[in-house]
C-alpha cells in the first residue's frame, strides 16, 4: 500500500436551503474540491459518493452517476456508498484504499444529503432506518431515544451530568458561530443548553445535531504525486472502517462503541501515533453524549471521563485536544451523507492553517471519526500536515 | 493486480415470499456461498452488499452491517453499494478490485432485494428513482415507458419486430422453467407473448422482468489461493464498471448504451478475449429490448441485428451463444439488488458444469452484464472455468 494525500477539499455551506436540490449541492462541493486541487473533471478516474437517504428524502436513487455526470466525469465508475451516517466516511475509506493499492491515481470522494424536503416531516422515521427497524423502529425508538438511553446509562455508571452534556453543546455552538459554512452560527450559554426543549430525557434540543442540507468532497492522489497538483496537501496516515451490531440491544455495553474502539486502535497502529499525538479531532457528535463517548473510545479521556474532559475546557479551541472546531454536527450541521467527508475537509483546513478564527495553534496531526447508526459502522481517518 | 477466483456461490430461490424478510434472504445466500467455498464467517475480511431500495421497500437502511452481523462477520468493513439495478454488480466490482489489488485475501460480495412488501403498490415509483426523477419521474415516465421508447426507436431504425422481442421472452421462459430457483417456471408460446397484456406500447407483460424477492452471494480469493478452498472455482478474467447519463434525454442515441459498449470493450481487452470466445452470457434483460441491445453492444450481433439473432435460436441453450440460460430477469426474476451477483452465480454454475437440464455444451468462458437504470451504470464480468 502506498501513501496517499488529500490534495483538494470542497464544501457547500450546511443549512436548510429550500432553493437547492441534492445534485446542485453535490456538484458545488465536487467543483470546489477540483478547483482547490487544480484538477479537471476529465482527470478523475473513479467517483465515490456517500449518501444515506436520497431516495427517502428527495425520491432520487442511482445518485452516483446522477451527480457524477453533472460534475463532468466521463464514463468512470460512479458508485454510491451507504453506511448510515458513516456513508461518506465509507466512500472515503474505499477511495483511499483504491489509490493506496495502486488501482487509481486520482479519485474523488464526496458526500451529500438533502434533508429538508417534502419528506422532512418523516425525518425521525427515515433516520430510524439506520437502526433496527424490525425491533427498535417498531418499538418507536428513534435515534434521540436510543442515544438518550445511552446517555442515561453513561450518567448512571460514570456520574456523567447534564451539565457536562451541555458543555459539549456550548463549545460546539461557540465554534460553529465562527464557521462561515456552519448551519447554526449562534453562541449559547450553559443555562440555555440546560433549559432547552426536552427531546428525549435527558437530551434537550441542544444535545441533538441538526437536520441539514449540504455536501463535501475531497480529491485523493498518491502522496508522491501530490506536489504536482497543490502545494498544501495533507497526508493520509490511516483510514479504517469497522462494524458492529445495528440493534442497540445486541450490544453488551451501551456506554462504549466497540466499532469506534477497534477503528481507532487500528488507525493508531497504521498511523504509528497514539491519542497523545493527535492535535485536533472532529468527532461524530450526532448527540452530545456521542462526542463524550467517542472521546473515551479513542483514548482522549479514560473510560467514563469524557464528561469531565468536555467540562474542563480541554476540548475547546485552545485546549489540549480541540474537538469539533468546525462546530461539529451540533452546530455546523449534519447532512447525514456529507458528514464523513465534511469532517475530513474540516481537518485538512486546520492542518493547512486555513481555519481563520477557529485555527488551532498545533495542527500537525488531526483525526476524524464518523459513526453510523448507534455504532454499527465507524470510520476513523488520521491526517498529517504535509 | 493479481488474478482472482470465485470459490463459492450461493443463491436463494427468487420469487414472491410473503414469509421472508430481507435479512433472512441475504443471510441464506451468504451462508450458501460460504458453505460452497468451505469457508467460515470469521475468515471473511470485508463484506460488499448490493441493494437498490431496501429503505423504500422495507424501511431498513444501513443494510451491510445489518446483514453482515447476522451472517457471523466480526467487526469487518461492511458496506452497501447502490447503483440502481447494477448495485450488486458494483459490489462485486469493488470486491474484486480489493482482492486483485492485494488489500484482502478473502471477501464476500452479495446482493439482496425484498420487493414484495407493503410498499409494492409503489414499485413503479420506487424503481423510477433509478432514473431522473426531476425530469423523467415528474413526467410520469416509469421504466416500462422508458424502455418502450427505446424499443420503438430500435424498431423504427432497424426494423426490429414485436415477434423478435417475444422470441426473447419465449426463450427466457423456456430456460426459467428448467431452473429450480427461478421465480416463474412457465413455458410460453410466441402467440402468448404477443397477446400479453399491454404495459407500455410495444411492451407487453411478457416483455417485462419480474418483481421478485431474492439474494445471491459469492466468495472471492486470489487465484493462487483458490485450490485451498474448493476444487471447482472460476477464474475472474475481467470486471469493469462504467457510467453514463441517468436521464434518457441526455443520450445522443437511445438504441445503444455507451456504458455497456465501454464496459464490454474494456472487459474484453482485460480478459484478452473477444465476443467470439464467449461461450455463454447472462445479459440484463430487464425488458426484452434490453437483451437485444446488450447483445449488440457486447458484439454478439451487429448493430441492429440483435432482434434477428434472438429470433434465429442462436441465443437458446444449444445455440451458438446461449444467453440467459438461467431464465434471465424475465423468468428467473429480478430482485434488483441481487441481480448482478446472481448473474455471476449463474455463470459460475455453468462453468462448473452444474447447470443440470440447462447445461450448455461449451462452457469455458462466460460473461455477465448488469445494467443500472436506462444505462447510467454498467458492470461487465468475464469468468473462465478453472
Amino acid at each position: 500500500m502506498r501513501s496517499v494525500a488529500v490534495i483538494g477539499i470542497g464544501k457547500t455551506a450546511f443549512g436548510a436551503f429550500a432553493d437547492r436540490d441534492l445534485r446542485s449541492l453535490a456538484v458545488e462541493a465536487v467543483e470546489n474540491a477540483l478547483r482547490d486541487a487544480n484538477v479537471e473533471p476529465k482527470q478523475v478516474e473513479a467517483f465515490y459518493l456517500g449518501n444515506f437517504a436520497g431516495p427517502s428524502f428527495v425520491g432520487q436513487n442511482h445518485l452516483a452517476p446522477y451527480v457524477g455526470m453533472a460534475a463532468g466525469f466521463e464514463g468512470i465508475p460512479c458508485t454510491r456508498f451507504e453506511d448510515a451516517c458513516a456513508s461518506s466516511g465509507s466512500a472515503f475509506f474505499h477511495a483511499w484504499q483504491s489509490v493506496a493499492a495502486g488501482i487509481y491515481d486520482l479519485v474523488v470522494a464526496a458526500g451529500v444529503e438533502k434533508m429538508t424536503s417534502q419528506s422532512t416531516p418523516r425525518v425521525a422515521e427515515i433516520l430510524a432506518g439506520a437502526g433496527d427497524m424490525a425491533g427498535e423502529g417498531r418499538a418507536g425508538a428513534t435515534f434521540p431515544a436510543l442515544f438518550a438511553m445511552i446517555a442515561r446509562r453513561h450518567m448512571h455508571q460514570f456520574g456523567t451530568t447534564r451539565a457536562q452534556l451541555a458543555a459539549v453543546a456550548v463549545k460546539n455552538h461557540a465554534n460553529g458561530a465562527k464557521n462561515p459554512l456552519a448551519h447554526m452560527r449562534k453562541v449559547i450559554t450553559i443555562e440555555q443548553a440546560l433549559a432547552g426543549k426536552p427531546i428525549a430525557e435527558p437530551l434537550t434540543v441542544y444535545d441533538c445535531s441538526l437536520i441539514s442540507d449540504g455536501a463535501a468532497a475531497v480529491v485523493i492522489v498518491p502522496l508522491e504525486q501530490a506536489a504536482r497538483y497543490h502545494a498544501r496537501f495533507a497526508k493520509v496516515l490511516a483510514v479504517t472502517q469497522t462494524s458492529d451490531h445495528v440493534a442497540l440491544d445486541h450490544k453488551a455495553d451501551i456506554t462504549c462503541f466497540p466499532a469506534v474502539k477497534a477503528a481507532g486502535e487500528k488507525a493508531y497502529k497504521l498511523a504509528g501515533v497514539g491519542p497523545k499525538e493527535i492535535d485536533l479531532a472532529e468527532l461524530h457528535d450526532c448527540f452530545t453524549i456521542a462526542e463524550i463517548i467517542a472521546s473515551e473510545d479513542l483514548g482522549f479521556a479514560a473510560k467514563g471521563q469524557g464528561g469531565p474532559l468536555a467540562a474542563s475546557g480541554a476540548t475547546a479551541i485552545g485546549g489540549e485536544i480541540p474537538i469539533n472546531t468546525s462546530g461539529g454536527l451540533k452546530a455546523k450541521g449534519h447532512p447525514v451523507g456529507a458528514t464523513g467527508v465534511g469532517q475530513i475537509c474540516d481537518i485538512v483546513m486546520q492542518l493547512r492553517g486555513d481555519a481563520g478564527e477557529r485555527q488551532v495553534a498545533k495542527h500537525k496531526i488531526g483525526l476524524a471519526q464518523n459513526l453510523g447508526g448507534s455504532g454499527a459502522t465507524c470510520v476513523v481517518t488520521i491526517l498529517e500536515a504535509a
